[in-house]
């Protein structure tokens, strides 16, 4: 609900305006005057509320709310398939007959003779019904008719879930928008209802499951799932249920040993078994709709399987098999690498870790497990190539894992819209199973016809006034919820819906930031990291340059540039041979230096600084332009927003202006860094004779 | 006192081992058979304890303990010149016309007809005559003859002075020796113990003064000032006075703001004037003999008189003006310069600050204000120029700052014996009054005539057992104690006695220790940075090679390596100009990149790594010959220690033996990173065609 209509940017893209026409106004009012639900659960109760406040936010007019059996001859009803009468059963039939669980349907039903039309949404469950609801909010929020609509929506995604990186202490690991929501010093907050009000945001995009913390499990949150907190989990399961989404715990696997007084954790142990199958059934007599457990082991020091000699499938399946009983899943995530590698090591290669370890294991994870798998090889660069994992498994679940959170994309400080780079990885082909085997088809289980898949992604929302520290970072959170639910969504769709929602529809407004989404992506890889080398970061908190940065370190992070050129050599003949690791004709294609894409050369190839790339351009000369144009651009994008000033919310206005200012100014120290350096290490002096340092 | 002999190392050199021989042992015994004190204060009752204790664990006999009026026909008289009774006053008279306030005469005084040999030990005052009987002490404690004493000794400098930068939290800053033995989650600690056993330990090298808490004065720190801890701040005073060491506290200069409720802390408003005024004479009535006030102002973000338009010297004397009526004194830190410096702008020169900032204020300080002046022009580098502001000033009371935790020489984990260093430091010839101006006796006021000075050094204490971390850095705590009393001490004599005193007698033991800590300051420096251009530590911590690791930040500590060559150009022509803060001849010597010694080139000049250096070697193969050597070299101290296993207890063995073996691994792990940085950078190879990544 909306508590505080003064904070900036609190609503986001659930701001109801009063319809911008009179006569769109009253064909709202009166299309939407009555709204019964056929059911009294607490989602379709929260399906009547949700819509009652828009519609009389948008039309001014409070619509009549018919209790349950009543029957509406007008206005709106909303039911679930099955359950409805027999009459809105017969004029349904043959739409919700293709909708699944989640699935809904729109639908105008003519009135009968002096009656007025009827809009019925049939979920085909609960939390169907309520997505329709919120389709129909979103008609009204950008003005379009709802007069005679047959929509029929069936997600494509099993799973549309939300990582919060969320510590007890209240501490965001890789937040960038303020404290937690969830917890503050070692407990649950005490007042749900701003996690209420983030619930509903994600349900009115589609999302359907929650981690509520950190997948790298700390002391307290150990206990999570020991009685020790059940009755906020509850409340917590409450508050997401009653919008439909089921929340999930991220577990430490040593769980058994730290609180559970065993003295192994080993999978295979009888008493670790037990314990583990325990703790799931108190888990859910207190939450029958519990989800499961998120998974982060033998990964950057968190214990898992290996200490006993057992692999990440003995690990996952045990747990698997306390949660089966309940219906609840494993997601058991694979960004796993050896974090304490020698730099001096060239054959180890960081980029292949995560499919080294589980290919071979494909086939072996129970069904209720789903592999969690970044979309990347390394780590949410602002350009990777997408991981060879999900081309290398079929007989596993797989799930997709994004960082809504801009760890290394500029931190909501920058601007930086993912929906493009999202999409970039939806679409691409991995020719696992012939050609059409998308990421996006992949994950959700169509290609190899797995029972559970989906999309997972870190949040980015702490408790900032507008939620995600940079207003326009919002945007990400929007568009990621309409991926889960339609990778087929083209982004300036994505774009326009966020902006009409979220900023109104002033067209002048939403040219001048559809404009800054859409280029700023590749404004941010223009004046960070080249070619796809990615990082360059200061270790640790991972903001601003640092070449070297982790050139030298453990994490197997490198750019082995020199004197002469940069890049690391993954070929099959003479490099680390992670271009094996994909199909052809990727292979073939990232394999050859003529033939890789130039904003993933480096990822592939060390080349000298002279080598020409498809563009003409040397590589030197590349860095040198992208990082002067860079840094302009990034002037552009906040020149640009100024032109909106007295036409949005004046704090709104100059707390994106802030940030824009503040990205300008990091660009050039960006380009300035990674100019001088490669300068300096090259010798090679700019064409144009730019200033570098 | 010898709380818990078992501890490793925690006698450190007061360890009293029985005297080696039979005779000597006898000797020892019937010479000290009784002691007396003329007097009963508590610094006297101290040196009656404290010699009693020796003797008695030195010669396995208790000696008597003489109550004070009582004569003593033999044994040791313990008093203070002008309180002795006539006889002695009149034997001992010429001897003691050439002592001060706190020197000491030890003599021997030869018996009447049939009766023993006495010994008199005589102070200016009290702590000087507590100084003479650890001078006595030392002399049994290495096997030395006592039957015919005529020692006068007179302190060298005026402070002799230890900087805890510990907080309240119980961390200290800086601190590679566990955690603080004053503090704990903000209190001081209850039992005071350990502190006597550390003021003991102080006091036996002669130090008198101490500041007890960090010199980035947090929240807690800064009510110190206060009545919130005036009765633990009492309890610490008496437990230093005992051992003759007046307490400082750091102060926050912003604290007439934090703690007193005033508007503001200008050094000219007559409310900030009587605040502090007010305080000194609360902290005096507690207190008497309390030191004053240790100062960081306007450096590193700490609040100063620069927020008000005044400068240091306004700061410092209003500080002064409420300490002088109760014989206090301001110690105002020189650290002062841009902290938030643009690494793309080459004019300003950080070396440069203290000098810039000091030099126009010379004469404008009063007398009972000190400026502590570290020893370098940067930081506690492992090797820098000597500081030029040493030479700046001649109307301004001075005191040395060094360090003895070893925040760039290794952080305790590495041997790095600082004694070698900072005589180098004391001997310096600065010129500035002619020959023979050198900091030693700039620091003490000889040079200038000035009524205060002296030597501080930030502690390389904490809680662990043997106090520093590495046994063996407890030779820089002690090395440093005897150099502030007489910084013409050889060093060679100083690492001799700290040996004999902490290791015991056998000389297979001394050869091998002397040897490891006189080669220790030479191998860090070979497989660090090199040539004096310092830093290319990692960020923060400052442990750990990292080259850029400074290169691009604010705080101005650069080497500006390209492809061509490496340094920075502090020459007057066409460089910063640093050079021209030096008096001659360091000012030409210094600017020419002929003259200038080796070791500092890189400080001082830009050169190709092809430059010929006076050993003949060019710059980049010096790089690799030290890098390489200096690995191996450290992996030598360990093989030479690792010959005493059986010689010494064991636990202290061990525990010196683990960070010999991390030091000579992490020597490599610098070896490899500065190697391959400057071949990658560099692009020439090895002349010996060593392995480089």
């Amino acid at each position: 609900m909306l508590t505080n209509e003064k904070r900036t940017g609190y609503e986001a893209w659930l701001r109801y305006e009063a319809a911008q026409y009179g006569i769109v106004r009253e064909a709202y009012a009166s299309q939407c005057s009555a709204i019964s639900a056929l059911g009294s659960s607490k989602v379709l109760v929260t399906a009547v509320q949700e819509l009652a406040e828009a519609v009389g936010a948008i039309t001014g007019q409070q619509p009549k709310i018919a209790a349950p059996p009543e029957r509406l001859s007008s206005g709106v009803l909303i039911g679930v398939k099955g359950m409805l009468d027999p009459e809105l059963e017969r004029l349904t039939a043959d739409d919700t007959a293709q909708i699944g669980d989640e699935g809904y349907l729109l639908r105008t039903l003519p009135g009968a003779a002096g009656e007025a039309d009827r809009i019925a949404v049939v979920g085909g469950s609960e939390a169907g019904a309520l997505y329709g609801v919120f389709h129909l909010i979103r008609l009204m929020q950008q003005g379009e008719p709802i007069n005679a609509l047959r929509v029929v929506e069936q997600p494509a995604n099993g799973l549309r879930m939300i990582n919060q990186w969320d510590n007890m202490d209240g501490s965001i690991e890789r937040g960038y928008a303020g404290k937690s929501i969830f917890y503050r010093e070692g407990k649950f907050t005490e007042d749900f209802e701003r996690v209420r009000d983030y619930a509903r945001l994600l349900a009115s995009v589609g999302i359907n499951a929650i981690a509520i913390n950190n997948v790298n499990v700390h002391r307290v949150e150990t206990k999570l799932i020991t009685e020790a907190f059940e009755s906020e989990l509850k409340k917590a399961a409450d508050v997401f249920g009653a919008y439909g989404i089921r929340i999930f715990l991220s577990v430490n696997f040593a769980s058994p040993i730290a609180v559970g007084g065993l003295t192994t954790a080993d999978p295979l142990d009888s008493s670790v078994r037990s314990w583990w199958a325990d703790r799931a059934a108190v888990l859910y007599r207190a939450i029958p709709e519990f989800g499961g457990f998120l998974v982060k082991a033998d990964s950057e020091f968190r214990p898992g399987p290996f200490t006993y000699g057992r692999d990440h499938a003995d690990g996952a399946n045990m747990l698997a098999e306390a949660l089966a009983p309940h219906g609840g899943i494993v997601i058991w995530r694979c960004f796993v690498y050896n974090c304490l590698q020698d730099w001096r090591d060239r054959r180890t290669d960081r980029a292949k870790a995560a499919y080294d370890h589980f290919t071979p294991l494909d086939g072996n994870f129970a069904d209720n497990v789903i592999l969690q798998i970044k979309n990347g090889p390394m780590d949410f660069q602002v350009r990777e190539p997408v991981s060879p994992l999900f081309g290398g498994l079929s007989r596993t679940n797989q799930m997709l894992e994004l960082q809504i959170t801009q760890e290394y994309t500029g931190q909501q400080k920058h601007v930086c819209y993912l929906v493009p780079l999202w999409k970039e990885v939806l679409d691409f082909d991995t020719h696992a199973a012939g050609e059409g085997s998308t990421i996006a088809k992949i994950a959700s289980g169509a290609v190899h016809n797995r029972p559970l898949g989906g999309i997972a992604a870190v949040s980015n929302i702490g408790d900032d006034d507008c939620w995600t520290g940079h207003p326009l970072a919002q945007a990400n959170l929007y568009g990621y919820g309409r991926l889960t639910w339609n990778p087929a969504l083209p982004a300036e769709q994505i774009t326009k819906e966020w902006i009409r929602r979220t900023l109104g529809g002033d067209p002048s407004v939403g040219e001048v930031v559809e404009d800054i989404l859409h280029r700023s992506w590749g404004i941010y890889e223009s004046y960070t990291s080249p070619l796809g080398v990615g990082w360059m970061v200061n270790p640790g908190h991972h903001y601003g340059p640092n070449v070297d940065g982790y050139e030298y370190s453990k994490w197997g992070t490198y750019h082995f540039a020199d004197c002469h050129g940069i890049g690391v050599d993954r070929t099959i003949g003479t490099g680390t041979g992670y271009a094996a690791q994909y199909h052809s004709p990727w292979r073939e294609t990232y394999n050859s230096a003529e033939l890789c894409p130039d904003e993933l050369l480096l990822f592939f190839h060390h080349v000298p600084y002279t080598h020409a790339l498809k563009s003409g351009k040397t590589v030197i000369q590349h860095i040198y332009d992208t990082h002067f144009a860079g840094a302009e651009e990034a002037l552009e994008l906040l020149e640009s927003w100024q032109t909106l000033e007295g036409k949005l919310e004046n704090g709104y206005f100059r707390l994106a202006a802030a940030r824009l200012r503040e990205q300008s100014e990091h660009a050039k120290e960006w380009r300035d860094v990674i100019n001088t350096y490669f300068y300096r290490k090259s010798g090679i002096a700019d064409a144009y004779g730019r200033l570098i340092y």
